[in-house]
């Protein structure tokens, strides 16, 4: 048994971190950060997951040096910029930045984590004279969680606190990035986790890996996958409690809401809609359907135009490639039944309701398909204008 | 050694067949033909290529009932309406219109093919009394073509005919319709191919695949795959002439051009855009990337900016799982080299060179992987604002 709190001013509740974020003249309005950095004050052991995209970023490149797991202490992050697809030459600009450090931070085994525009070297001059207006001693989670946005239109950053039965307490807090680009492949995010949980540094990777696989990895807003994605877990035991189950649980839940915020921030996106499939022949083809509901262009597009059409839903699911027949499909917008083999054109009342639920912000559209046993949430949001409009204009 | 001409008025020129387009009632606009037929006159043998969506119309599934090829010399057409996901009702309304037909135009085995909203009921009154509107003696391509489409916003018929070196002469004409929902698993449309050549009834079905899979296999305006997807092979001997390979080419020829005439006509599209890959470790990975880059959001916002942006087309590949690597990748706009590991940043003058690629309607992205041998190539179009207006607004 356990008690978990939810906590404002994200990151500022953990102990033995430091963190600050400021403009270091990679965006060209200096009242906006575009650098951050996170710290330990005390040994402390980072946990990484990373992009599946090919074409994995410099920083990514550097980090995994280290392994998946390793002591460290030390992240730098900057908006504006990637560092991918620049080869050697952006390693050792890395190697350039990050021993630019302050020999009296002790940082060890420092990473960096970059987001921006792909295929131009980092700004070093720029980055390296930056590390000086930061401030190594600050706990300043409001001007991190900034300095890491691109299109993101709100900061993303919480923090929970566990209370054990025996009344030992821990914090595990977050910031995170992310508004496009995002896939059930992880997608261009961003995500520092902090905890001053002491958990064990052979339970960090299956822990992580599991939280990632509920929330990161459950979302879509426009299928595309980045070469930058990077989920950081740094732990410094600085409370010395920790339990696994209340640990995983609080770790669960700040990866799947701070998923959820990015859909909510979804380029454009308007609303918020969980495709949850059951029914299906196993749990993997139970996620192929729903990851092609929440990718396709067609239900993305009736979302935002709030059409209650069960046809696209069903073609889609067609489409995927999955066991289902026509007789044994039924589908619900949240609780309303909008199509079974009895029930297929909309009657009146029920096209109604259907065009009530479609108006909401946020709902769930829920498919059975009637062949087994198999079941899988993913979560999508509707295409707008304005998701074409940032993306014509904005050089990622 | 064979001529090949262009022609015009579509179907007008092939020997044999009659069609036919009218408005039965289904479009509110009685100026707008929403029915249609193509008949011939004498034994005829149709093959057919249907949607691998899991959930066929009705259509395709009362016509699968002849199996993929059969004799047959009767196609009724309507839009509006799919006669999707309406089960066996669905079936049972087609065969009441078929049974409609007149009997002195001794329909061997007809068919069906529908376009439109999924999940409600065919009219069948309407439809069997549009019957009576059609002249089935009429050679008006025109009206057919016309009356098939939805959100095209052209007709699409072509014709091409074939002059051997022995002086013999066939014809082989089409008529289609697609504008959204268009994939390379063949997506929504209809084609209706007719040929006066004497082509053999055991070389027809080789001959479709092939013809289809360099056409409309590789286009991509949305990557959705409708339930209606079909393509027929209507083949009647009235010329008395044949040759395998010069029919083969005008058969690849008629589907080549009307994929790209649907393309251009793509919901919204501006341009054109072929996704050449080469190099690749097998032909297979090279369409996973090909139609990973016609698919891709951030690819198609790009287009629609007129962004050379090349990293987004590098982001795609590396997405999409196929082997690649940052130091052997060579990305080319047309002939501009835009990417390759010793140039990995636009300078101002290649820059300005890749924006007037980018202006025009119709240009090649070509990626060298450097791995291997494999090499495809996809075709899609822009995402742009009109393509969220009509799918907002559009119930298919």
């Amino acid at each position: 048994m356990f008690t978990l709190y939810s906590l404002k001013d994200g990151l500022a509740n953990v102990e033995g971190f430091y963190y600050d974020g400021v403009n270091c003249g990679l965006r060209p309005d200096p009242s906006q950060g575009d650098l951050a950095f996170i710290r330990s004050n005390r040994p402390c052991r980072i946990t990484t997951m990373f992009t599946t995209n090919r074409f994995q970023a410099a920083p990514l490149r550097h980090a995994s040096r280290y392994g998946k797991s390793f002591e460290g202490n030390f992240l730098l992050a900057n908006a504006k910029n990637a560092n991918a697809m620049t080869g050697e030459a952006g390693i050792r600009d890395i190697e350039t930045v990050l021993g630019a450090l302050p020999k009296e931070l002790g940082a060890q085994n420092p990473v960096m984590s970059s987001t921006g525009v792909i295929g131009y070297r980092l700004p070093v001059d720029k980055i390296v004279k930056g590390l000086d207006k930061l401030d190594w001693n600050a706990r300043n989670s409001d001007a991190a969680a900034r300095a890491i946005m691109t299109t993101d239109s709100f900061k993303k950053e919480l923090c929970f606190e566990v209370e054990l039965e025996n009344g030992e307490r821990f914090r595990v807090a977050a910031i995170a990035k992310g508004a496009g680009m995002i896939n059930p492949a992880m997608a261009t995010m961003l995500c520092f986790i902090a905890t001053d949980a002491a958990v064990p540094a052979e339970e960090m990777e299956e822990l992580l890996e599991e939280a990632v696989s509920l929330s990161f990895n459950r979302i879509s807003v426009d299928g595309d996958t980045s070469t930058n994605d990077s989920v950081f877990l740094m732990a410094n035991g600085a409370s010395g409690a920790y339990e696994r189950e209340a640990f995983a649980e609080a770790l669960k839940k700040i990866t799947f809401e701070l998923a959820m915020l990015i859909l909510k921030d979804g380029e454009g996106a308007n609303k918020v809609v969980a495709f949850e499939v059951t029914g299906a022949a196993s749990d993997e083809e139970a996620a192929v359907a729903a990851v092609a509901l929440s990718n396709s262009l067609l239900v993305k597009t009736a979302l935002f135009g709030e059409d209650p059409n069960w046809g696209r839903i069903a073609s889609t699911i067609g489409a995927s490639g999955v066991e289902c027949e026509e007789e044994k499909l039924v589908i619900h917008y949240d609780d309303l039944l909008v199509y079974d083999a009895e029930h297929r054109e909309l009657d009146p009342e029920r096209e109604e309701k259907a065009y009530a639920v479609m108006k909401k912000d946020s709902f769930k559209i829920r498919c059975d398909l009637g062949m087994g046993e198999g079941s899988f949430t993913a979560y999508g949001c509707d295409l707008s204008y304005d998701y074409v409009k940032i993306n014509a204009e904005y050089r990622t």
